[in-house]
């Protein structure tokens, strides 16, 4: 297939038919992130040798807020412990485990972590306070987030695939305990990584138009109501091709922005934030 | 120079000579990632057509939580925008401001942002509470950060430099302002964008072994002191070669941990991210 082929396509899958933005600039990088899909359907081949410190050195990286390398990874390979935290992390709103966290041969719990800083400020005689601020939280959670993103592009760049989970925060307090974590560090989000199974392939999910995310010099209030409308065919069509139920853009964000119901205990995550030496401020 | 030859003078300069990690798997993205400097010395030149559009095409192949889309980005190229926020976010404990943003083209402020959740729901008859969980704050923020560094390895994938702008986050209530946000929104971090100057090139920053972050099967508390330890002399050949007075790394760290002088007005960001909807619960 051409380059402009290519092109082509991969915008189509990504923003619908006849609905791409012009002038989009090209090559393997950008090919390779516009090819993401969440692949939620893996073969149980273990990962090939070396891969695991590859993801690690593309995450180490991503840029770190002031070079303070504010987070870690727990790379779980072992069976047990994996059934484990995939049986503790069970969405049960929706009556559903994460099966892929079994199925798959390596999860990776990615921790926005203040701890070493803590102990370094600490055992030079400070009470290490500020790490109590939202912005060092946000900072911790950010570096993981860069992070993590990064790992996902090496990832995919070898052929494996990826899937973020974002259950990994239902039980915070007891994901913690489990794996051993630290005061002044919690698991921000989960990422199954495996090969991919070609019999159960995963589709790349259209976005909406550029639009909706998109302000140019200042922020326009208006325009994202337009793209959401448009994008209400596309995400009908994608959910008909992959056989869910029928359901609208706007009731799947009705979905988890009306009630704690569908949170599956992320509604606790603060509390247990704020007992691991967070957000005192 | 040949792919080996690639990795090799790569990961030494990421690790520090003899310290790279083995078996590190080698394309052309990863080689893209291990690539990564933060980029503060622009040419005023212009972004090429379909630049901003490519960088947001990138941004929105990234995972997002439930397909929720909760980030936005604003991208500033008005000179005088430009200069006013870099007035205005300025490091006054550092003495700097932040030169980067008038020197280069484009700043995008990438903003996580509940705002258009929240008027679904409550356009629906729903309060909206279950947006001022911190589940909600952190899924907001982690969006904006995933999709923010698909742009980050987009960018560098054609030749452009970046940097991230944590000092956005300075003055937070003025910039949620300036850039006109609505409630439910804020300004994560900023992220410069454009053509480095040749004149005055970055350098790749080393950083800890993989020992500090990574962790296998359950967090292991002691392993990060050995690496940091091993850091300084890389920490300290880095800060020699760009020029830089000399400075431990556990010395950087206790700057930011243990005092808010140094934090130049993010101490105040967790109480404008509640007087702007946030983390009321």
């Amino acid at each position: 297939m051409s380059t402009d082929d290519e092109r082509h396509e991969l915008l189509e899958q990504r923003y619908g038919k006849g609905k791409a933005p012009e002038g989009v600039r090209w090559n393997d990088q950008i090919a390779g992130m516009l090819r993401h899909r969440s692949v939620r359907a893996y073969l149980p081949d273990p990962l090939p040798e070396g891969t695991l410190e590859t993801l690690v050195a593309a995450a180490q990286s991503a840029s770190t807020s002031s070079n303070l390398h504010q987070w870690s990874v727990v790379a779980v390979t072992d069976p047990e412990l994996k059934a484990e935290i995939a049986a503790t992390t069970r969405m049960h709103s929706v009556d559903r485990g994460n099966p892929q966290i079994n199925e798959a041969p390596l999860l990776l719990l990615w921790v926005a972590d203040l701890s070493r800083s803590h102990a370094i400020a600490t055992e030079a005689g400070d009470s290490g306070d500020v790490l109590e601020q939202l912005d060092t939280f946000l900072v911790a959670a950010t570096d993981a987030a860069l992070a993590a993103q990064n790992a996902t592009v090496a990832a995919e760049s070898l052929g494996l695939g990826t899937v973020y989970i974002g259950a990994a925060r239902n039980k915070a307090r007891e994901l913690a305990e489990m794996i051993g974590l630290p005061p002044l560090s919690f698991v921000s989000f989960g990422l199954v990584v495996g090969v991919p199974d070609p019999e159960r392939p995963a589709r790349i999910r259209p976005r909406p138009a550029q639009e909706l995310v998109l302000h140019r010099e200042r922020y326009d209030t208006s325009a994202w109501r337009e793209a959401a409308d448009d994008y209400e065919e596309e995400f009908r069509t994608f959910r008909e091709d992959v056989g869910l139920g029928h359901k609208t853009w706007r009731e799947s964000v009705l979905m988890v922005s009306s009630g704690v119901e569908a949170m599956d205990g992320r509604q606790n995550l603060g509390e247990t934030v704020r007992a691991r030496g967070f957000l005192a401020g």
